[in-house]
């Protein structure tokens, strides 16, 4: 027999469980008491509630539960676990220092520590580290890979290699391609930074357009994605850059950004420009629309303020303020990223939600809008207490 | 249907859960996290798991899974509750200021506000306070009035009032009973401060010998009882007491302290009085020996290290080093608190097992070793962990 | 040559500097830059600013240019130093455990860590110890022995002794007095805890009326005196005693406190043994009326808020709502500090101002009121910064 | 009168007084008591010593007597005052946002906040801003303008304009300098980040090379030079950078950094580079060697920790690992900052003393090794206190 009394069961996770509020509907229903309003924790309460007698057979029993995005690793006296979700849709990696084992997200971790990469985990893969050494199982009926495009467009640092892929040599290519399809009769091409250097530098190799750092980023303040509020999020644009007035003044340039999201962060910047005295402004932006709300890991915004889900090209052009807008293509995404037919509608090789409405998972907490509310932790609907 | 995941529901508890340890045994088995060692989050998880579907009816639940000493005071978003445990070991008291209800385990908290006294919670009482008023239900099968007699001899503060009697007035009975039961020939009386001043002023008045207070407590240190450990507790004393020794210095001294547990405060205040001088030093305790370990609510220590559990009157006043020890008798205590026939043995008025090892209550956890040992914080035993 | 820069020169005082603003006014108008608002940080500025050459000749020079009431301990690399006013306002003594020398105010002190006195520092002495012994230099021209009779009567702890008597036999005395001064047919003497107690022993010993402690002190509340604003005075009154309603109810009961400054304590208490159904309540006051301001170390109200200094006896009594009121005499205090002829008015035994008005040193910043408005750190006056 | 006891001066200093130790030394003798060891603080201590009436005559005083590099920025509760050394080292810029003047060392400081640049304070200046405007004085009899070169090279933000020149102009004009020196055979310019991207982008223009942000900074960690230790700063280095494998393996590169000081990150990154691949790595510095320490405001190491002040060009080479090392001629680093026939070697136009040896000021402190020592705060040497 075992308890969970005896302490001992630490799990990190990188992702998003898409049934966690259902299931913790359950779970309280029947008497369990939470700590936290983390999606992870319904993880470590249905372990606990497992009948199952061995660690790895409790934590099968609720990995078969859950539905979602997940990279977790996990800290017992005696083993360090590491298990994917069996569409892959965010990264685990493994490596090894001196014969120790290491778990990790992105291989730059490795370099940064000066470890060896080992192998990618796989979809669905539960792999377990003792000190007899490693062993794998995967407990799933069926798994694919479609690992989210995100993590080449946004997540991953361009420093590291997903899938045998360098993000940068990824990002590059969108700006290649981005090049490509949107040839512009322009001085410069200048990166959002940081994020959109690389691709403007793809840009600039393919065009022969100069590039300029033309924006610089004050390293005080921090990612604009993490901010609490809209209202923050807001006056950290204005904080996070300023332009180099000498190389823009007179110039027609183009902007290079990784995404769209609110629209807000282009608002902003385009402003800049234009009061650093640029001519002609046009935005180009290195991956397709996002039309869909992502629930696989970060806290975009609902569908109501997804710039490109409500609006066409002409009028989010209109709203950024400059003076032609363009998106790489779908097709021209998956050909930077190697596949020279583009996107295999049949079999999508990504995860690639964002654009298409394509989700690999079940969603059922997002459908459910009464479990939501039952669950808040401010209800004021507990009469029976 | 109601669930737990709304909040609010907080609990305070005095006294000693008895079967906590069991009754945690099953519930983490069965899929219960705890977030503490505390006896008392049992009961907040027994109330979680409960399958009634009103708050009353879930408390009761797990009252009626409980045992031991307890009075609880229970905060929901809608409710105030109090709940005393069947024997009512532990007091709890009803008040009122200003029409708003109070409940507190002794009636001094409710004069330092300015409240009144309304009444004391029987014993198995569950009083609800809500909005709409006040109700009272017992759910259990047989209740018995069986308060503690240590709240006189130790825990309460002398100016409470338990159960219609003065805790100074008590006190002060004992002093006067000990006086007739161990009259002695000496030059003045003084009390081991805080707690032996009251009955020391009974000695004195029954006696006539004169009160001095020869021994000043340094009120920058805090209660013995509550130290950590035996070695902090061993050099507090010296730092809680310092004689006057002009008071003491060539008298024969009468010293009254309100109990003996270990001894080791009465080495060292014995020692204080002949390092300032005193003649002889005659020690009285004003309660019986205490010969068996208390699980209703104090830290005591287990029955090897209570002095009188392994030691005679005369091995304890040479360990202690005084010229004479004497202690209450049991219907010596009975009869200060008004019961002229002394104890009822066949239905004692009061719970004084500390001096009879007569326990109300089953001692589940305190029989199985065995669960103690594998609920260990600990534990090195999670061989399936 | 020598530089303050080496840091090593660290203070502690226990007093009150009478010139330390006028001094300061000086030092500042010169350049120096003050740390704090402490009248102490005056002696370190004029230690720095003197033009001698060993550190005891800086100090020496700092020390004649000082007035008021000091016990000072100093420690520097390779001294300790310790210094009293030429008058002995404040105590200081001096103790040795283990070979090694102690300083401190009170010899309680020394008991509670074991150390052994030697004996007084003397009114002006300088006490210098180092790895090779102690010495001691008295550099003033005229000292003169007056230690603050407050000591006696509410500073010291009573297990302390002052100038070889025993201050809670003071106490006793001055109680035994006030017994003969103000004889009154009463049930019991109740002392206002904790300080009215050695005096309300002695009061019951003389009249041989019974002792009570009817008043019980919240320990959990700190000492009145050092509460920051009146108001939270005035409400930490009601938090910090309560009665013992079975001892005061139906009687004509005796109180007696150390002293009344401000009268707020008093009126509280008296309204207490009131509600607790106290007949009578004679307010007996072990010390004189306290008709002048205090300058030597305790911050007492300024004469207006001096109870004694604005009222006769019997508006003292109306005030508090006392069925009478006493104060010990000037002489009978003398007396029971054993000075059978009283005081000594042509050259008084102690410092006696707070009931005389007979200040020994100099008030040189209270006399001046521009320079205390100059020096406010608040000062809207720096209309040339 | 006036005082400093009435609060009301706050100091912020950018820069270094070369002569604070020698006046601390003088100040301690005659009485001031320093709260910190900072230079700045000598400042403070001599406005309070001054004998003058008004605060500005008063800090006049204090600008006399001190040497060095200083941009001041002072707060009364009367005036903001600006100060800037006699020979404009460290820059200091006036700003204007709706009517309200702001003070600051940089333009980008007024950017983010929106405000207008409105002029530098000159060498010498001493601004004095007053709810009745702004008015200026030149205390000093003789001032020249030799800001110091090192601000466009490393200090300065590269989105900043110093003098009327764009720092990130300056630093690519750096580069495309370095190109006409040093032409080499390659397939990538790479630069080390962030400070080597403005040169390495001048290179690439001027070179046709193609640019390639292969070494990815990690932004949780801070800037190599303000690390406490040469150990840390060793360590961090190899935290701070990672290598784009795929963009640096088998490739000929050119590396670029803006400047070499003791050569430790150099090492380590064209490590990084071989281990990455590389085939060929060819260091590039956008800076003269720098020979000689720095007084006027940053921790640079002495002249025995420099590299270049004890090394040829070909030892650094092989010490730091590479397969060719450059540096910016003198002239030429002259020539790109728009003085065509280079430095004026009678009257130069910037401070360059790293490069050079030419201190403008007086370096009283670093002569005087005596100094130094007594004033240290850990002094063993304090016999007479």
């Amino acid at each position: 027999m075992l308890t969970f009394g005896g302490g001992g069961f630490a799990i990190a996770h990188n992702g998003n469980i898409t049934n966690a509020l259902s299931l913790r509907y359950d779970l309280v229903k029947n008497g369990s008491i939470f700590q936290s309003t983390s999606d992870t924790e319904t993880i470590l309460q249905l372990v606990a509630r497992s009948s199952a007698d061995r660690t790895i057979k409790r934590l099968v029993d609720a990995l078969l539960q859950i539905e979602g995005a997940y990279a977790l690793v996990i800290l017992t006296n005696k083993k360090l676990i590491g298990a994917r979700d069996p569409f892959g849709i965010r990264p685990l990696v493994l490596g090894n220092l001196d014969g120790a084992y290491i778990l990790c997200s992105e291989t730059c971790a490795l370099d940064i520590i000066g470890a060896d990469f080992v192998r990618e985990i796989e979809p669905g893969e539960v792999v377990i580290i003792t000190e007899n050494g490693i062993e794998s199982i995967n407990p799933f009926s069926k798994t694919e890979k479609r690992l989210d495009l995100f993590e080449y467009i946004y997540f991953s640092r361009p420093d590291s290699v997903l899938d045998g892929k360098s993000v940068y040599d990824c990002r590059k290519s969108f700006g290649n391609v981005l090049a490509k399809e949107f040839p512009v009769d322009a001085d410069i091409v200048v990166p959002v930074p940081d994020s959109g250097v690389p691709a403007a530098l793809g840009y600039s190799e393919q065009s022969k357009i100069p590039f300029e750092l033309a924006i610089i980023r004050n390293h005080y303040v921090g990612r604009t994605f993490i901010q609490p509020s809209q209202s923050s999020r807001h006056s950290s644009v204005k904080l996070k850059h300023n332009p180099n007035k000498s190389s823009v003044d007179g110039k027609n340039i183009i902007l290079i950004d990784d995404s769209i999201v609110r629209g807000t962060t282009s608002v902003k910047i385009i402003q800049l420009m234009r009061d650093a005295g640029a001519k002609k402004v046009h935005m180009l932006i290195a991956c397709p629309p996002i039309k869909f709300p992502d629930f696989y890991g970060i806290d975009t915004p609902e569908t109501e303020q997804l710039l490109a889900a409500n609006h066409s090209i002409n009028d989010m052009c209109s709203f950024i303020g400059a003076d032609s807008l363009g998106f790489l293509s779908l097709d021209g995404l998956y050909k930077a990223m190697g596949y020279k037919d583009g996107r295999d509608n049949n079999n999508p090789q990504f995860t690639d939600h964002c654009f298409t409405g394509d989700y690999p998972t079940d969603l059922k907490d997002y459908k459910d809008e009464k479990i939501q509310e039952q669950l808040s932790l401010l209800s004021d609907n507990d009469i029976n207490i």
